[in-house]
């Protein structure tokens, strides 16, 4: 049995996160043991037309249901809890993360029914979980939102190391730098494999600590004392909304909060200790209407040019409580997410439209990354000196960056994995090498539906959405071979119909004759009957407007 | 009349570039006189689905084509050029530029057809042209472009002056810097109002030289002996594909070049004696098979991403000359435009995973900007010493910041015009105010269709793109009030049928029994009848889905 023990090995497969940016999510398996780091959300790809979410396909969790001992969350942002709501409706297993990170939660599952209720477990920093065969450590690190970990995971063959997202901030709002020395005596005891962020693995250097925009606030707001102040943030950034609080209070201003999640956020933070009020500075936004400008500062969601947001609203005159104008200084304390920069530029402009003063990134010193740049990235390797190393959270690019920088450390190309959803790497006592595959992939959220919307509705959406339209109605009798009614047209998203009659008039002597043809040639298959009219009109319309438009022949027999 | 004449003003409006990147075009009109400065197009929003391209709606020069003189133009981008096959077939009226500027617009004009031929005429910069009122003198600037240049444009009430896109260039590659002692008399004699872009005017500083990515890709040959060197950058830029050309030539590369638009630019610039290529240096793409990976530089199109340029292609193993693996470095000498970055993004990964090296502006020096930033846009003002000033090519985050740095300089806020498309600014010769708009706005082109697709089409293809189209298609006998066939149900987009056949089944139940009820009923109005199936069906799919697909009810009579 013991010589069994020893020949089993330890299963690391990420089922998102890799090739990608969010739905980070890894598995641990050994033997009779699944253990689950993460359960995130994507947000769709440009070509993913109406879809609203992308979380990772978990079948490979539901295959081995029984095997699942439970989930460990390193912090409460969306790419790394924000699967769970629809992850737990069939892989029911305990949660575990830290205070703020499960209050998220919960604020969450609480817009879900669940079949099961949720089994969530508050743990704290310094806390050790067990979990099957693994012993899950919650280690203390810095980042953008509050009661962030990365986690030291013992298994039987030695320590998995997960970096969380992190930064390293020696002045941290909480006064809590990462813990240093505890991850520095994990690496002494040995770590078998690091799997480490790479997000910010392109930027040389260290992310500035987040103190810095506190100052940068200061000073702000102490030349612009006549100003009412308006700043966007993430609502999860808890330490950057109250150094707004704190920054505000000093300068004696009021603080109203507005947006669905800033709401729900600062008064999750408040209950649960994370953050500290001085009395009477924060006032419900029905109440600003008593203040002058110079006595408020109002925090929003919408940083990232979220329309519908409360500062698109704003920007848009579609606010029921803010109205902004010259007097008014918006302060967006954030950086676009790659892909966001338009939407942000939009409402910039829009402000500036209304001549309301605006301060961002390019213009002032109003954000800083939550995430390791290189220098830290190294300080985590040197720490930790795994023995095998897999950068997870990024793109390809950010993967592969992020092997280059272990090299340069001196770690040998072959113990370094690159990999990818649903690949599975085999580490044992002395070994580590790639094993086969398991199911992995993306899951679109369309509303209501959960996976319904796939790769031919998709392809179906862009064609609609790069030429429109055209159904094509008649009614026939078959056996008669005559047309009894139509062919009517009916376009939609092709051309402006008032201005192109004589274009559709066409259409409809096109598809007549190719009905009237195949009735005549006897051609009574519905298929052949649609695809020549189909056809006729395909090659038609390309020839006249350069542009295929989806046809869709419907025929009825009377 | 003398009296009459010093009444009259001139008349500034720009049709494009305003609160928008793009589409430059101003019109200047005195008296009977009517000249245009550039003629660019811009590209579509994320939310004009299909749509190709965006050109300046010309309706006001369609009103007064007899009084106008000509387009003079500043160089030969898209988004000051690519207007012109376009509106030429409407305003044909004479086109001024330099050699480059002028050959480029010829090879576009080549792929349209017009009634009357285009009148192209070649200015060289130093020249002054006399059109009407106006007489147009072309000065040399430095840009991302040969042969770019500014207009100082004398007019009764005073000079005009146009900066057209410029940087400062000490060390140009083609030796040539901008003429900044004429550009300075030009001022000392006074001008009246300046027109100046925007591009770069939130970033501080100087833009540096183009020569250094000559020293930059020398740098990177000479640490790459061994490899094949691709080199992706924008086409126009016919002094980086000198340099490049220059940098493989020393280091004993051939070049070979691939994609369209490189491949006419390049030739053009031959031509016109634009490139110094070396004897023998350029090869066919065809023949590179002949040659070792490390006597050759591939220069292609792609730096953008865009969907099947040659780089595209490449990296999707969809080239047919040029097949890329682990020797290959792709260098992307270029920034990703605002919204191409995720494009770019793709592109890089998918090189990656081919194990190929690629170095982009995150990880080396290989691009500058085209553009001035702070420090040379003060440098404009500072030798035009504008009497009045416009802000023009940026969307109004960027007029509104070179509003502030001409305030900055000294200039009283009421001598600075940020104006809109359409706006007119009326000058005299000691007065500027505003008076009024004429017709502006976006004109789409889509396919070969020139402003037929328009907010109602576009509404229609984001509404289709979103959640998608289910056709309900019935016969009846309305007379009778009798269904004779259907209602059919046909989906697209909408939702996967084949997994949701109990939907569609129940989709098909609610239309027959609103059908129905509407016969029953006595409802015999088709708009009406339509509207029951509409409202009935759109509750119910709200309900079970959260989606709100386009539904089309076809309902015939026979």
């Amino acid at each position: 049995m013991a010589r069994k023990k020893n020949d089993s090995k330890l299963k690391v497969i990420s089922l998102g996160g890799l090739g990608e940016i969010g739905k980070n999510m890894t598995v641990l398996e050994y033997e009779n043991d699944i253990l689950v780091v993460d359960c995130g959300l994507g947000f769709p790809d440009d070509d993913m037309l109406g879809v609203d979410l992308v979380i990772p396909d978990v079948t490979y969790l539901e295959k081995n249901l029984d095997r699942v001992r439970g989930f460990v969350l390193t912090h409460g942002h969306e790419d790394h809890i924000g699967a769970l709501p629809y992850v737990l409706k069939t892989v029911n297993a305990p949660v575990y993360g830290t205070r703020l990170t499960v209050g998220i939660v919960a604020n969450k599952l609480a817009e879900h029914t669940f079949r099961e209720k949720p089994q969530l477990n508050t743990v704290e920093a310094g806390e050790v979980v067990k979990l099957g065969v693994f012993s899950v450590e919650f280690i203390h690190v810095n980042h953008s939102i509050a009661d962030a970990c990365a986690l030291a995971i013992k298994t039987p063959v030695g320590t998995v190391f997960f970096s969380g997202d992190f930064k390293l901030d020696l002045t941290p709002v909480d006064g809590q730098v990462m813990d240093i020395p505890r991850i520095g005596e994990i690496g002494n005891q040995g770590v078998t494999l690091l799997c480490c962020e790479s997000t910010n693995v392109e930027r040389p250097g260290y992310t500035p600590s987040e103190k810095k925009i506190g100052r940068s606030l200061d000073g702000i707001l102490m030349q612009h004392p006549d100003n009412r102040v308006i700043i966007a943030t993430f609502s999860s950034n808890v330490h950057r909304v109250q150094q707004i609080i704190n920054a505000s209070a000093a300068h004696g201003r009021k603080v109203a909060v507005t947006g669905r999640s800033m709401t729900n956020i600062v008064k999750t933070a408040i209950e649960l200790g994370y953050m500290n009020v001085p009395d009477g500075t924060l006032i419900d936004i029905n109440e600003i209407k008593r203040y002058k400008d110079n006595q408020l500062t109002i925090v929003t969601t919408g940083s990232q040019g979220e329309p519908m947001s409360a500062l698109y609203r704003m920007a848009f005159s579609d606010h029921d409580k803010v109205e902004l104008g010259p007097n008014d200084l918006v302060i967006i304390s954030a950086n676009p997410i790659p892909g966001n920069e338009k939407l942000v530029g939009r409402i910039i402009n829009e402000l500036y439209r209304k001549n309301v003063k605006v301060l961002y990134d390019a213009l002032a010193d109003v954000h800083v990354s939550g995430h390791a740049c290189q220098e830290e990235l190294k300080l985590m390797h040197a720490l930790t000196k795994p023995k095998y190393f897999m950068p997870i959270h990024g793109e390809q690019r950010h993967l592969i960056t992020h092997k280059k920088l272990a090299q340069e450390m001196g770690m040998p190309e072959n113990h370094i994995f690159v990999s990818e959803i649903g690949k599975v790497l085999e580490i044992g006592r002395d070994s580590a090498k790639w094993n086969g595959m398991v199911p992995a992939g993306k899951v679109l959220v369309d509303g209501y539906g959960v996976g319904d919307v796939g790769n031919i509705v998709l392809r179906d959406r862009r064609h609609l959405a790069q030429d429109g339209l055209i159904v094509v109605v008649a009614t026939v009798d078959i056996d008669e071979r005559l047309i009894l009614s139509g062919p009517d047209i009916v376009s939609r998203g092709f051309v402006y119909v008032r201005e192109s009659e004589q274009l559709m008039d066409q259409v409809r002597g096109i598809a007549k004759q190719a009905l009237t043809e195949c009735l005549e040639n006897g051609i009574t298959d519905w298929t052949e009957l649609k695809g020549h009219v189909k056809d006729d009109l395909s090659k038609f319309l390309y020839s006249k407007t350069k542009r295929k438009p989806m046809i869709l022949p419907v025929v009825m027999n009377v």
